[in-house]
């Protein structure tokens, strides 16, 4: 299948006139063919009618038919081959055994909510039975179940071409919720997400669903991306990115004259808890573990573990030399873009050249657009006393803070913003201090973690991927997961309804 | 227990010295006594730390002790007995029959939080067994529940003293969902706010909640209310009142540093659709029941229905003639405060005086804070043409609009906004017509019903009291019914953690 760099709008491929973009290759520093054509308003236009008309008839498909739509997704992104793998290769820098797992893991999710459309259980559907002799006025019967909001925008995230992009996540939960989504692509990744699109847009076809189900758009500047949030036929938004762009996003969508949620997974720096009891125990282990996990996909991944916590001692300090010679041995990986590469050694400058920070080590240098791993340490008062510390530094760089005693380490913990996840390393004798601060963590992080690192996010049930603000705009919600689908369906209650004039899935209860 | 006019927090009263209100008796044109001191910003500030304070170990109580609780302040605002029936007509106007009916339903509510809180489900336990053989990587365990999001800030509504007051649907629900919960007094039921707020108090105390789990502020302006929704203590905001001030908080909750959600129910006119079998078949009957619905408790329900959507034709006419005729024998009803009777007499004068809107009858007159029941027509043209005609006209008022043909129904209804019910007239005869229209009626309300009216709102699981903007802030959401507490939760998710360190509720999965 060519890429020809066209927006992929009801069923047709519609070459934009509003500028050209091209895709990058990080690794060899080359613009890649063919350009793709920017979206102008009127494909905006057209995307955003198209999907305003397939609402209806989308959402009111039998179940089986939207399971077997999101199965038949996963099997033309399969059918798709080498082709994919190597043109996603190509435009992230990323291995292509990373590319291939993240391929089984997008067709594994779309698998995973054909799933949860055939079990029925998100639709919610409950009745309260009638009391026609109930005083002082009969009790009615009700019946109430949930619905999809409406069409749906999906912003794709750099860091994921293919698991949170084109038919990623939100994607995926925004079809099983019964929503048309219109995707923005990521410029990082045009092509990619050109043939994903098609693998879509064929899907669509294949199983005769109305035309503007389906959407992908390429945006040269912001505007289209912008225009799309805030046109009225939008009623619900999905966004994995930077701070800056999540809340831009929802400015655009509360300023409406109807609002609308916007679920955009920010920023996380994902605090790691060292407990006394493990760094004795296996304090080694834990920091070679960790030089793996934060230096995994270059570090570029919203669960990295950008901050190590611990009470100071001998166990930490020796800790941090195990951390910095596991990192010295491995080597600098390409980032995904030029841009990303630069604002991490920005970030990794900025806390080599703070007074308060001192450097433990780091990787194996790179070129080009590969970023080297980094390791800095800082006491906690000079953490507390510095906001810039606090920041996500995107990329294979952590920060250790070391905390004088048990006291300030809560009083950090309690300072710190919303996080996706928080890991504890624990062993047995640190049982009561867990005990005595997990309920503040609990208030912090979505994901909780014992003896491990976040950076793997099932794809389940019960995975939270989500924390309160910034690590999301809503921290209501998880954007990985089976409760993803929640995000985008709303509850509707029939009153009295007969039988034949019921939704289908509220008949017979 | 005589009412003292003292702010409650903490377990304590204490008298607020930020300026005094008193309360008004509408029936009779007098004021009450005692004085009510407003809250400072010191109270304020002690109600959100003791709030804060209380967070952690309120949500962690046995869920049977937080059921008893809620058990507990229904029984403690039954055993104010006739004091708070008697405070409660006088501030409000409402016959006594009504106000004893809203102390049913106030405790009924109270208690079958009670039943959601000792039932779970609420919880959503879910676990993803461990798979420790699973390749490239192990799959670990997870398991995830619901928690509560933290304090929350209630804002009681004029026309239900009870029910949507301190210890109403909000209330309740966010006490069952583990949330602290601070209350500011409408102005218009002072006394009443405070003996609820001390039933709440009491058992508080008796059920050795702690202290902070409940609060009670009066605020003689508005900047109580708004620091309370500004402070970063409160997680979420309940509130029940008008568009003007239900978007207010939505702005000063947006701005925060942390923005959190807002539950505000506002405006809604609850269009009710005549269809031509139903009309032909009981015209007159349904005019009679119409008549009813629009003037109970003066027409001061959310769910009043304020809009009438036919096909003009001779039945239309007819069901004019009998619904004018039925309201002309119904009596003006005292209305809950001097400003609401003026914004109603305003509303009305502002029908009247439309050229395009002909008036078909009125209630009986009344005197001073009554409300005169009203009903006008216009046709499809004159109210698509009209945004002033979409405007909620809160009290007994009515609009009538004549379609001229089916298109131009289904055209108003696209245009008008979302609302909280959706009533629809119908015979067998009518059924097609119906199907039609449901899709486009189920995005545009969150409450279906058939062949009745939206006025009585049940406290059941199945309820919907909430609907797309504006009629709610948050679609997403119901104010009534056992769906009103996942407004207050958010879900957290546990990886790998040993048994003993899991949340109770997680343990044994």
């Amino acid at each position: 299948m060519p890429i020809t760099g066209e927006n992929l709008i009801g069923g047709k491929a519609v070459r934009g006139v509003n500028g050209e973009a091209r895709a990058f290759d990080p690794a060899t520093g080359t613009t890649l063919e063919p350009a793709f054509g920017g979206a102008t308003e009127a494909d905006l236009e057209q995307a955003c009618a198209l999907a305003e008309a397939a609402f209806d008839d989308y959402r009111n498909r039998p179940l089986e038919e939207r399971a077997a739509f999101l199965e038949a997704i996963a099997d033309n992104i399969m059918a798709l081959g080498d082709e994919l793998i190597e043109r996603c290769v190509a435009e992230s820098g990323l291995p292509r055994g990373r590319i291939e797992g993240e391929r089984g893991r997008t067709v594994g999710q779309l698998r995973f909510f054909a799933d949860i459309v055939r079990k029925k259980t998100f639709l919610r559907t409950v009745k309260d039975a009638a009391d026609e002799t109930r005083k002082p006025a009969r009790k009615p019967e009700l019946r109430a179940h949930m619905i999809g909001l409406g069409p749906v925008a999906v912003f794709s995230a750099s860091n994921f071409p293919l698991a949170f992009s084109i038919a990623g996540g939100d994607t995926a939960s925004a079809l099983a919720a019964g929503c048309p989504v219109i995707t923005k692509a990521h410029s990082a990744h045009l092509g990619t997400s050109e043939l994903v699109g098609r693998a879509v847009q064929k899907a669509v076809a294949d199983k005769g669903m109305p035309a503007g189900t389906f959407a992908l758009l390429f945006d040269t500047g912001r505007k289209i991306g912008q225009g799309l949030v805030a046109d009225a036929r939008i009623k619900a938004v999905g966004f994995t990115g930077s701070r800056g762009g999540g809340t831009a996003l929802m400015k655009i969508a509360q300023d409406r004259p109807v609002p609308i949620p916007v679920y955009a997974e920010m920023s996380s720096i994902n605090p790691v808890l060292l407990m006394p009891g493990a760094l004795a125990e296996r304090g080694e282990a834990i920091a070679t573990a960790f030089a793996q996990s934060v230096t995994l996909g270059s570090g570029q991944f919203c669960t990295n573990p950008g901050l190590i916590l611990a009470v100071e001692g001998p166990e930490v300090t020796a800790f941090e030399k195990a951390a910095a010679a596991a990192l010295g041995g491995i080597a600098a990986q390409t980032m995904l873009t030029p841009g990303i590469h630069k604002a991490f050694a920005d970030g990794v400058s900025s806390l080599a050249g703070n007074a308060a920070v001192s450097e433990l080590g780091r990787g194996q240098p790179g070129q080009g657009c590969q970023g080297q791993p980094a390791l800095f340490a800082v006491s906690g008062a000079d953490f507390t006393a510095d906001p810039s510390l606090h920041d996500e530094v995107f990329g294979a760089a952590s920060l250790v803070v070391r905390c004088k005693d048990e006291t300030e380490l809560r009083e950090i913990l309690e300072g710190i913003e919303g996080q996706l996840t928080i890991a504890l390393h624990i062993a047995q004798s640190d049982g009561e201090r867990v005990k005595a601060l997990l309920p503040l963590l609990e208030r912090k992080a979505g994901r909780l973690l014992v003896n491990g690192f976040g950076t793997g996010v099932e794809v389940s049930p019960a995975m939270v991927h989500g924390g309160p603000f910034p690590s999301t705009s809503d921290g209501r919600s998880t954007s990985v997961g089976g409760m993803a689908i929640d995000r985008f369906l709303r509850p509707v209650s029939y009153q009295d309804f007969p039988e034949e004039l019921l939704p289908v899935d509220l008949r017979g209860l």
